[in-house]
């Protein structure tokens, strides 16, 4: 089959061995997947991204970077066939059968453990013809929704694991920290548990409309109006609530000197470097730090709910789709946060 | 009156002028006052010390280095007079008198704020033969407790005020990384609070006794158990509490590498500079880092009743006694963990 290889730092249309489905697993053809940040950064720095992964016991970037790999974790599926023992009986996969379209949680079960699909050089993400995963993470798409839409639900996903981990609806509030894919999907996951007045912060023009667009109530450069000030304008009183979506080295320790005393901070932007801190500037404002990632099997579902009800406006963030000749191109066109929020490669057209 | 001053980084006992106290305030005769690791650090690093703290926000140890500074602010007292306006009418110090033996949040209120005694050039703290501070802030020592014993509530208060931050007493157990001072406050607030489960790590042996002595249920060496895994033998399952309270660069990054995933890490020690962490760990751990300072004048008074009432062993704590003219040898002695782990000193003799 054919699929987007990443072979000696270059992305590239290639043949690639059929995936089989083994039991428990299912075999898709993807409709639409997601170009995640991640993503890109593997793309560029294959080398320093799993190594970075591994020394520090994060296993699911866990993979040779000498050997081809093929991405892409974030995706909408048809079904085309089970593995030997069927069907799912259970769960919220059971009744799912072969043409039913799906989103799916991207790993597969091996012999000694889970893998990543899309971040393992024997289990193709799907950037792809076809994918493998397995079945117990299947969830229907509901009738009537667009399955490019669907592909959302995992991004959307990771952005309701941070604000369900944060104190973001007791406080009624919230200070989103870059409006990139996944300051964009805490907006988005913000709105759907019901949080108002929600700052938004970004370089971008273009980015803070989309979060605008997406029901932030105030959106501001943070060169021109800090974050934490646009929120007491709003009536944010006493400790807040910020989410640092933006994951490079030196942001945590601007959002803590930004934070407000006894503030909490979520850190769901991934650095994937060493970084500094200012540990007195913490303990002297008592911050609280969560570091979270991923989306539980519930926040999955719940996300593809709220895609599926139209209560997440995700069609507008879908700025572009290619198919897999198109791929390498769109990768390098992330690059400019100016142009795009979101590239879904179809890989069967 | 006779103090111990910090004069051109050093200790040496000077007469300074006698502090007398304004409206709301009280004049105090220092029974004992501890010496803490903020000071230690401070008398060495005085300028860096305060430089820190300043561009960090942290100003209570905001004072000019070149001007003389009379630190000490772990103290109990007798009173000796209160201001214009009398002793207060309510609160928890309502009905003291001159006489009464006292502890005291170590506060004055200045015209643009508070302002820490111990660690301001206006302030002198109880390394003096008198001190004042805010009346508001007294708490009577109760008949028949040792005033030298409740000298340690200040530093009592500190790790019951992280216990009480923590999720220590839900999680029924929690790992303490460090045993000076701070460490075996947290571990004596464990006890308080009654949490079970408590494993202490210290690479000294003395260190070590002493925190079996608080009360910890397994101390190890970290060169030879991992404490995780001292942990683990006692019962724990899943996440964690871990206190760091060693608070020198690099052992954040060293408690995320050991923490179980969903751990949570309190910081109480006070690493004074910036440190390096790795988020990556954090991240795909979801550790929750709480960074924690003080204690609430309710943590204060609680402290000092679970020192009254012979729930906390602080007697074994003091291993010295200087009066002002050994303050500075003191201090040396202090260098070495091996010897001693609260000297107090004795302004009055």
């Amino acid at each position: 089959m054919r699929a987007v290889v990443l072979r000696d730092g270059r992305l590239e249309v290639a043949d690639v061995a059929e995936p089989t489905p083994g039991p428990g697993q299912v075999l898709l053809e993807p409709v639409a997947c997601g170009i995640c940040g991640s993503d890109l950064h593997c793309a560029r720095h294959a080398r320093a991204f799993t190594e970075a992964a591994r020394l520090t016991g994060m296993t699911i970037f866990d993979f040779d970077p000498d050997r081809d790999l093929v991405m892409g974790h974030e995706f909408s599926a048809r079904v085309l066939e089970f593995g030997a023992d069927g069907p799912p009986q259970d769960g919220p996969a059971a009744g799912v059968r072969p043409g039913d379209l799906v989103v799916a949680h991207p790993v597969v079960r091996a012999a000694d453990g889970f893998r990543s699909v899309g971040y393992s050089n024997d289990h193709p993400g799907a950037y792809s013809e076809r994918v493998v995963v397995q079945s117990a993470g299947l969830v229907p798409i509901p009738e009537g929704t667009d399955p490019v839409h669907a592909a959302l639900t995992e991004p959307l996903a990771v952005g309701l694991h941070a604000v369900n981990e944060s104190s973001a609806v007791q406080a009624g509030g919230a200070i989103v920290l870059g409006c990139g894919p996944v300051g964009l999907a805490v907006i988005a996951a913000l709105k759907l548990q019901g949080v108002g007045r929600i700052v938004a912060s970004d370089f971008s023009p273009v980015r803070r409309r989309f979060a605008g667009e997406l029901g932030a109530d105030v959106v501001v450069d943070p060169r021109d109006v800090p974050p934490v000030r646009a929120w007491r304008a709003l009536g944010g009183r006493g400790p807040a609530v910020l989410f640092d979506a933006v994951g490079v080295p030196g942001m945590l320790r601007d959002v803590m000197r930004m934070a407000p005393s006894r503030s909490e901070v979520v850190v769901v932007g991934l650095c994937m470097e060493p970084d500094t801190i200012e540990p007195t500037v913490a303990i002297s404002r008592q911050l609280t730090v969560r570091f979270v990632l991923g989306g539980s099997a519930q926040e999955f579902a719940d996300s593809l709910a709220g895609i599926a009800a139209g209560r997440v406006p995700v069609g507008s963030l879908v700025t572009g789709e290619v198919d897999l000749a198109g791929t390498a191109d769109a990768f390098d066109t992330l690059a400019n946060p100016e142009e795009h929020v979101k590239i879904v490669v179809k890989p069967n057209g």
